[in-house]
């Protein structure tokens, strides 16, 4: 370690011939693991900062997902100067052009932001950062997108950083600038940017959907607040936000064609997304790496904002059991002729906002009882000579979403995959509605549901979103009642490490396309939810990129930085542990290799 | 309802003769519950607002904690100026009139920010206060001090509104001026700032001790954070912060006499408080009507910072699991003559900084395995011809105690009451260590533990914390294993209120103080400290300020409304629910009033 540290420290006593270091604390890395220790007159020259150490402690560093392929980096490390680091190699074409240069702004920013403000004026090497893009004018994240690249960065004879990342496309090339990112830190001993000279890492990920679904229903979330998540996200490399964006509490999307949906479905005027605010969440979504896939769910979910339409039935109906799962009911009346019009002047404001490469159509939840409390719902059956049994409900069901799709082909090519959460019409004996070429299944059940080898062995893909491993609301107190909530205990960051898509789907399985955490917003609005998603979607972050064949506990150091880095982008993720077990690497674990 | 409202829609109207109304919603109080319905040509005159509705809907209004005397808040609702507010009868004694002078720019401040920033520039009737003390110059809240008020509001022939505070001392006043400032709402319909013109409120707290601890060692909490805990305080008529300061895990306090604790303790040189810092804190608490109690844990939780003397044992000693409950471990060595010289230097800098009016002295959790681990700690104990039996080491403990509190006294009076936790030494046999005119113990067993009756029986002075419902940090995951952590599950707001005194203390009883919730910050740092305090601790500030005989129910539409309010100081306040559950009162619970 000594030896390898020579020219970086060399440098350092160059530039600091007086000043001392701050603090009395240095770091070791004694077995791959960082340790406190004190700073002596025999260890000040060789003393390293706890960031420093980190990343050169173990074969993966800092890094968060962990990388797939060859990880080399190197233990000499130098100071960099943030106010002299060029990118080139970006191309011409306008759009492509323009998401680099987002990612470009994102990247300088974050290294700002890594200093303290009194230490910004300093000095250091210069970084020049070389994209190789094959397809330089891919702007669209589609479930076929190459996300991977290739990062290496040598120093030059006189004394500048080279960086190149080699990638298919902006996609890959942003992720490899990530990596770059995350190897870039504040040493806070001698305060200043450092990072290794000498780095070549080949990357790519295991899934190609690594997903977070945010509600804004029931309760609003800020746009900021949306921007933020995005930008946690790129951070772990997760690439699909699904947009819950409507419910049956409130309906805070503009659809142009249908101003009434947000005039009464908003919760107040300010609490709403207008087309300029889509655009910006869409535009900063893709800089960050990120697809935005617009959620409509129906037909159920459905409410607030419909009031001045006869398309909603059992809406506020009471007492709510009886109707729905959980206050407001509402469900749309598949047997209105005038709502699939109005749904695809909805559908074509969404396309038109979103220009999205994947719909969501929901389809949660539907309640037979809702359907078999309405007579015209019932007469309309009757006519059909269908009866009242689930199996005529299901007809009904089918009929809407049968319907309802058409619709958005209409306002869409025919082939644009279509996601549906399941539900009774997913299960076995009325899966034959569904064709396994137009859907894609989200599976919110348990990670055990024999459901899911069910629709397997069915051919249908799958995102997998099992309840009892990613549904980031649980385990807070009850809202329609008292004890805790429904899906209770929480889920930990530990929990869904372990939660492999290979478990779960008893197997790898290319059919498994991902997964997806989920946080439904009942207890939840703009002031929790950067502390309810992070960091724990993190952790599932790396479950879908490296597909770790480790436990949590190999991941644990990593995680905590991770977390840091979370904090550091302005996103209140939870502390997960004391900040002394940072500083003492596996001192807490019960049986941590250094608590024996 | 309509006719009382007459002179405010008058009033309105005269100003608003062009303009229409905001939205296309307005509410309407129904059997003591505000229900939204549509704005119709028939009822735009008399439409009012949810903030409105919710101040005029039932007798307690919107305010919390509700208070103990009589309350009549009338429903005639008047515009208000906030550009347009005086103060008077301010004594003339310095440091209670900057005391008055920081609660009033805090009054202002909080209802300029109840406006959107566009919407600050209108007119409404002057607001005048004034305060009538009797003891206008007591600037120390004791366990003895007079916190109750008398709140009237009338409005003058000429249109003036007049608002007297009758009250003992500032604390009592300013708990008046908190009164005041919830009764004056944000009109989101018309965008404007209304209240009633006619208020008469007696109020006095069930109990002198309303508490919160809140850790700063497991992780650091910016002082920006702990000065919002203390206005989010101050908005619940919560007065006790007790601050648990230092532990083994960092040690951030700075102690003048003894600079290295802070040099080697704190994880990192800038997460410290430095005695500007505390002095800030405390000021800014007692504006708040809070007083700030430091806690000083000894003999254990002792460790970081301790490294360059020799008075603690078994500091980081592995498996931490046979030296202490949760890593790193520490424990002083109670044969140290020195320790106690430094414990008097110490004692003084936190007297000198803080001023307390009530010291903690900790002493929770002390291992008896640690000690007996020591050879020379069991040498000493056997030339005191005594053995290794539990009742030895609580003799050891017990002269750390003895001498340890002499110190204390030798930098204060000899009648500052001390806090202790629960632990052996206040078990039923050895109790007898304890004066019960010198200690007043807080209990953190659960609200069953036949302790806290024994206490009671004994004489004792209690601050109940049963960590079964007061504990804030349970629930979320493990940190030094899987799973969740020890106190799981989460304590939700409805637990914490039906949480009484009088239940855990078998019937009502004196020498109950109060309660305080903990925030023990293993898993909490100033990312997530308002999530996990908010709005729950405002759940036990009403438990413990009106001691109600109903339940969680009866109080869930104000404690909506406690939320919000808690969120417009700029606290990042947990959702308990979803919006639409506060648009549409008690249509959620499921056996709500509107949802039979």
């Amino acid at each position: 370690m000594k030896h390898q540290l020579t020219k970086y420290l060399l440098f350092v006593l160059l530039l600091k011939t007086i000043s001392g270091l701050t603090g009395v604390w240095r770091w070791e890395c004694e077995e791959g693991y960082c340790q406190k220790k004190e700073i002596t007159p025999d260890t000040q020259d060789t003393a390293i900062s706890l960031s420093a150490c980190r990343l050169l402690c173990s074969d993966a560093s800092a890094l968060w997902p962990k990388p797939t392929g060859e990880i080399h980096v190197g233990t000499t490390l130098v100071k960099v100067n943030p106010n002299s680091i060029s990118h080139s190699g970006v191309g011409s074409e306008k759009r492509s052009h323009s998401l680099i240069g987002g990612a470009m702004t994102r990247f300088n920013k974050q290294l700002n932001e890594l200093r303290p403000k009194t230490k910004r004026a300093d000095g250091g090497k210069t970084l020049e950062i070389t994209y190789i893009l094959s397809d330089p004018g891919l702007t669209d994240l589609t479930l076929e997108t190459e996300e991977g690249y290739a990062l290496t960065v040598v120093e030059t004879s006189d004394g500048r950083l080279n960086a190149t990342i080699v990638a298919d496309n902006f996609y890959g090339g942003r992720n490899g600038l990530e990596t770059l990112n995350q190897l870039i830190v504040y040493d806070d001993l001698r305060e200043e940017l450092i990072m290794p000279n000498d780095i070549s890492i080949t990357d790519k990920p295991a899934y190609p959907w690594r997903g977070l679904a945010l509600d804004t229903s029931r309760n609003y979330i800020t746009v900021d607040a949306i921007k933020n998540t995005l930008s946690a996200m790129a951070s772990s490399k997760l690439n699909s936000f699904h947009w819950h964006i409507t419910d049956s509490h409130s309906f805070p999307f503009t659809a142009q064609s249908l101003p009434d949906l947000r005039e009464y479905g908003a919760y107040t005027p300010k609490k709403i997304y207008t087309p300029e605010d889509v655009a910006d969440i869409v535009a900063h979504g893709r800089e960050c790496g990120v697809r935005v896939i617009p959620e409509f769910d129906a037909p159920a979910h459905v409410g607030e904002g419909w009031q001045n339409t006869d398309y909603v039935v059992c809406f506020k109906a009471a007492p709510w059991q009886d109707y729905c799962v959980e206050p407001p009911c509402g469900q749309f009346d598949p047997t209105k002729d005038g709502l699939y019009d109005a749904l695809e002047s909805l559908y074509g404001d969404m396309i038109k906002q979103f220009q999205p490469t994947i719909f969501h159509m929901g389809g949660d939840e539907v309640h037979f009882g809702c359907w078999n409390s309405t007579a015209s719902i019932v007469e309309w059956m009757q006519n059909q000579g269908w009866g009242r049994s689930e199996e005529d409900f299901i007809k009904l069901w089918d009929h809407f979403q049968t319907e309802a799709l058409k619709r958005l082909y209409k306002q869409t090519s025919s082939n644009i995959p279509v996601i549906l959460w399941t539900s009774t019409l997913t299960e076995g004996e009325y899966l034959e509605h569904l064709s396994k070429d137009q859907y894609i299944i989200q599976i919110w059940t348990t990670g055990s549901d024999p459901q899911i080898s069910n629709l397997l062995a069915n051919g249908y893909r799958v995102i997998i979103s099992n309840y009892d491993a990613l549904y980031l609301d649980c385990g807070f107190s009850g809202w329609v009642t008292d004890g805790n909530n429904w899906c209770s205990p929480y889920k930990g960051w530990q929990k869904i490490y372990e939660n492999k898509p290979a478990t779960v789907a008893g197997g790898k399985n290319d059919l498994v396309l991902g997964m997806e955490a989920a946080l439904w917003t009942e207890q939840v609005d703009s002031a929790s939810v950067d502390t309810r998603l992070w960091p724990r979607a993190a952790a599932m972050g790396e479950v879908l990129w490296s597909e770790p064949s480790n436990g949590w506990r190999e991941a644990e150091s990593r995680m905590l930085v991770q977390r840091e880095r979370i904090i550091n982008l302005g996103v209140n993720a939870d502390a997960l542990e004391p900040e002394w077990c940072r500083q003492y690497e596996e001192s807490c674990p019960t049986n941590g290799k250094f608590n024996k």
